[in-house]
């Protein structure tokens, strides 16, 4: 995610981080040189390329953005709604952490149910960073799952799953051995249901793409229409076509390219969502509601971007 | 589903796969044929046809754009709704199999009452499977369901519910034999509401299609448009109109069997929901949370697509 | 609700069942006429009515269907709502059935107070169809309802409540005789509460129509707007006018004339929603699940419509 | 809200109860002499005024309809969701009276705790009333209150909050008296919550308006393009400009008017909520579920308006 | 938020504050500047500078109206759900008042658990003011929290969790007093869970922006539109070109600079949410409930501006 200050104007023109103008680029610099060649036909060769007038073009350029702005919605909400998901993952955390407490006994040394709960949920957290994002690290997995949970989880078809088990046997445990009664136990283990919420969430929105069909047939008559356009614009607008073409290139593949960052919201585009940051935020809160003092500093961005 | 890389722009104009370009490509050749036909009218026997100006088909084009971007919509989020259930689906059946760790005791043998309850719900979803696509094979249901549970499954006139009743048998058995208490019931029970939600949701999609009137009121408009678009287009363009009218009709067609395609989410559709795999992903956690060790693979996509 | 195969392209053209088309014939037919005539003034007697240029009346055209696009909008989910509606009481009819197996008891003969709390709410389904839908036969709230109950039913100033207060008694009276703890009193309570929920919305959407002015300005409008195409039309299109008028105003007069259709999801178009269909449904399962063997067929669609 | 049957077509122009046609007549009119006055500059005195082409106003007029679809959408939520919260108020009220029954016992007097509290939720919802129309008369709250919950209510900085506060110690006594458990004071707090969560959702819609800036650029945009019309019409419409400007303006400047007036959903418009009906039928549905006799007639609209 | 009577229809094109023309004003008076600059070469140099039709610009317009709106429409979503959580923190905190009173008991003192409770509360509700405002000041919060959370407060690195954690922990001592059962415990930690959702959807919105990549392409085509449309327009409009364009600059900025706005609903813009004054009123409502007298007055509005 981009985090940076609200430009002025100027700079406006020359930010490059976030924006999507130099994935872009090619096709921008094909539409322009088109342009400029077309407007050499017609200039100097008048008659080799028939003229078109723009009418029918318009059509198809305003059918074009209200369908575009659809697709862009639904990116748009999907991204959203996965941001949404790790509020409440972060939020989950914390009333794991507060609640647990009632786990708590006077008798209890280090190796407390509380601890074993909070520090799977650490754990927890960096599975479901694993299983979103495959290339990241895994040793805080390790570091922070007791040996036998850490063995279930390398073996099951689906690990983060496998730690949500571990974590409901030390409620039961917990209940059986009346540390907790039914009701307490009802309230640790709704959450527990909501920590699996989030997984169950991030896969829908990882697995199941915009319908193909609808990339497929937006991104042909983008790109047909854009490679359309100087044919109907170097009739009326002359030597200014490249400029304009490409302007109007720039907005349609643009947004066209966005919704594609959007689409992927746990990618590792400059606008994707930041959930390594916010995995690290939850070790952080977790290990200072279990007192812990080796606590890592808050996660900053590195030029302008949090991962 | 479609589950392929995003493809790169040239690879983009020669997808078949995932495209509804096969399915009305007959309506784009008439276009074409006609706008061919129509022009060769103005050119050889100017006078034959009367020439109109586009300006009236700009305002149709306009609007139809807007309802079909409506209809458009609404089918998108019918099909994004139905995946969502689908992962409600999923979801449930893990809090399921791992919440239902409070039904064992140390004196169970093979069928303890966890093991009923959890391999009636992965039938369950095979049922679901087969109310939602009646060609699916059932065999797997006769495996996992008891034989008296299967023999109320075939004679009852709603097969799903006639498990989900079976395995709220089981819950209230072992209530009344002490094995949980009432809170324990309880939250075993909102786990079965969840599932039942999962069905009764399913069928509102399956069984309630976008009123009949939009799809009659917007294919008549979208055809009758495009086959009178030559007539306004060959005026401006002339021997462009039949690749330029044909572009607008893959756009207008495109869109209206997409919106169909998505309409029905379950269906077999390659743009149709992967609900068989999830329906195998949900037997193959459910049997590793009770330990089982003959677990199938995980669904692959065949040709690209999942079903 | 239209219940049929999707039809063919030569098909789609010829469907009247579920087509508004019939309802706004008159209207299509005045607007070719008035079209004619102003050609034929325009042919015959030039200068007897001025000539307007199409450009105004394009830019009324787009504002008008970006407005009936939102009242579509509006309409459609209101349909869609109460769709929901619907199906959460068939859910909730499946849950009350088969959760209020812990009201049995081993001593219990044909009176037992499942079977009352679950025919009352047979006969809540059907009151709430005759509260929507006053010309629905009553019988079947007769038969199914105690005599008391039925006659608190035909005195209550809210009959449907009326048949929830006399569950809430089944409930309260099994919770004092200890036949049910407090906690399955309130899991069953819950599903009271949402018997009560789907008669509260319907009430809402029933008496809530859109707001009387946006159907008022946006009839007026739609109607002035297709009396003035033709002379807007007729300069430029000569006589094909009748043919495009026509067709526009089956665009907008049909759009319209659906989203009025859909306003009122519960009343008895072609349109409306089969809740009559929905409330057999109720009937069927609740009496499957008390082992009755006296089961009414399916609701089938008569003429392709399932009310 | 006005309450009538939907008009046929003829008396659909001369409605004038929720129209908004006469609160915007003397735009409508001033908008019509301008376009006389212009129109007839440009006839009879040619040169006086320059001639505009309508290009640049089409423009215009369409991101100003793409915006006033916006605000329209916006404010018709903001009136729905009011409708529901209130849908929601009355299935409260009818789940607390229903529920209320476990408070009884076969010693009560007329005063008992459920009598108590039931007569509070009618006043408290007279109290949401003044609180929403501060015109409302106080009577009825005097009169279902306690004279000790009345002064309380006479002196809080949030009187509706004061009724609750009365309404829960009755729930608390009966809890410590061990009229109700635990689990039922549970229920029945639900209940309490959800009271209050509609004065907090009425506060939030009655004191948050659409954000001032929107309004403002709107009514600028909007008025501006209005008194701009005649400029650009009158060019190609002649005599007919003045009824064609008219048209416009009262489209865009009727729309406008129904945004405002369904931006606030509780006001005394014709097109604001009845919630002064559905506070009677709270309190009509609260004395009969208490057996009372005295129950007041259901309101009727008056004049086609229910208040 | 801008609290003020509607203006009538003079006032409003005199009403500066709430509106954002201050903000836009160095724009328009460019564009109008450099709309005089291009009539006037247009005028007396003819030749000096290209002609444009406004056909290709009409496109682009109504592309860009097409993407403000989407842009618009999702920062007022967030805006408005911002409003929701406030309503939902005002509606828990008087939640927590009422129901904490089964936490009294005969015997308390003034330091009762329900004092510090909700005193904690309330220091909960200016602490989430500093989060989200970090200029607002802080004695509040040392006043209201006992001198140990307040530690606590001051060196966690989340530091409203830290007064949560406390909040829990009066909760659990007076369970593990038996103060109060398991389920009272479960009700008043529901609504700790709350508040601690306020937090997190609270951070949500303000750490993640809309992307970055949209603001940056939206402004870009927005201004570059803007600075063409003198070229195009200036043919058809003449000497009022300056004004048309900055009428449709007005439009186009101004929307841009709104969405700017509510995009951050918590900062100290006119159009921001009144989150201090909802937290006064958090303060107020809760002294009230304690029984307190020294109650600070209601917030006003400070020349027409609530913050």
């Amino acid at each position: 995610m981009i985090v940076r200050p609200r430009p002025h104007l100027l700079e406006l023109f020359f930010i490059i981080k976030g924006s999507i103008v130099l994935r872009i680029m090619p096709l921008l610099i094909f539409v322009a040189t088109l342009s400029t060649v077309i407007v050499s036909i017609y200039t100097f060769k008048p008659g080799w390329l028939p003229k078109f007038d723009g009418g029918p073009f318009a059509l198809l350029g305003i059918t074009l953005s209200i369908f575009l702005a659809f697709r862009n919605n639904a990116c748009y909400e999907r991204w959203w709604e996965a941001r949404k998901i790790w509020g409440e993952f972060v939020l989950t955390a914390r009333s794991l952490a507060r609640l647990s407490k009632v786990l708590e006994s006077d008798k209890d040394v280090t190796q407390s149910p509380r601890r074993i709960l909070l520090e799977c949920n650490i754990a927890y957290a960096q599975a479901l960073l694993v299983q979103l994002r495959p290339s990241n690290p895994q040793h805080k997995i390790h570091a922070y799952l007791p040996e036998a949970v850490f063995h279930e989880y390398s073996s099951s078809k689906n690990p983060a799953e496998a730690i949500l088990r571990a974590m409901e046997c030390v409620l039961i445990q917990a209940l059986h051995s009346d540390r907790i009664d039914s009701i307490q136990f009802n309230m640790l283990d709704e959450l527990l249901q909501k920590l699996a919420q989030v997984q169950a969430s991030c896969e829908r929105i990882q697995n199941t793409p915009i319908p193909f069909g609808y990339t497929l047939l937006l991104h042909r008559t983008a790109y047909t229409f854009c490679f359309l356009l100087p044919f109907c614009f170097a009739n009326t607008l002359g030597w200014a076509t490249p400029f304009v073409t490409a302007l109007a290139a720039y907005t349609f593949f643009g947004l066209d390219a966005l919704g594609n960052e959007l689409e992927e919201p746990f990618a590792m585009g400059a606008n994707a969502l930041p959930i390594s940051a916010l995995a690290d935020v939850i070790e952080i809160e977790t290990k200072e509601a279990l007192g812990d003092t080796d606590i890592p500093p808050l996660p900053v961005p590195k030029d302008f971007v949090l991962m």
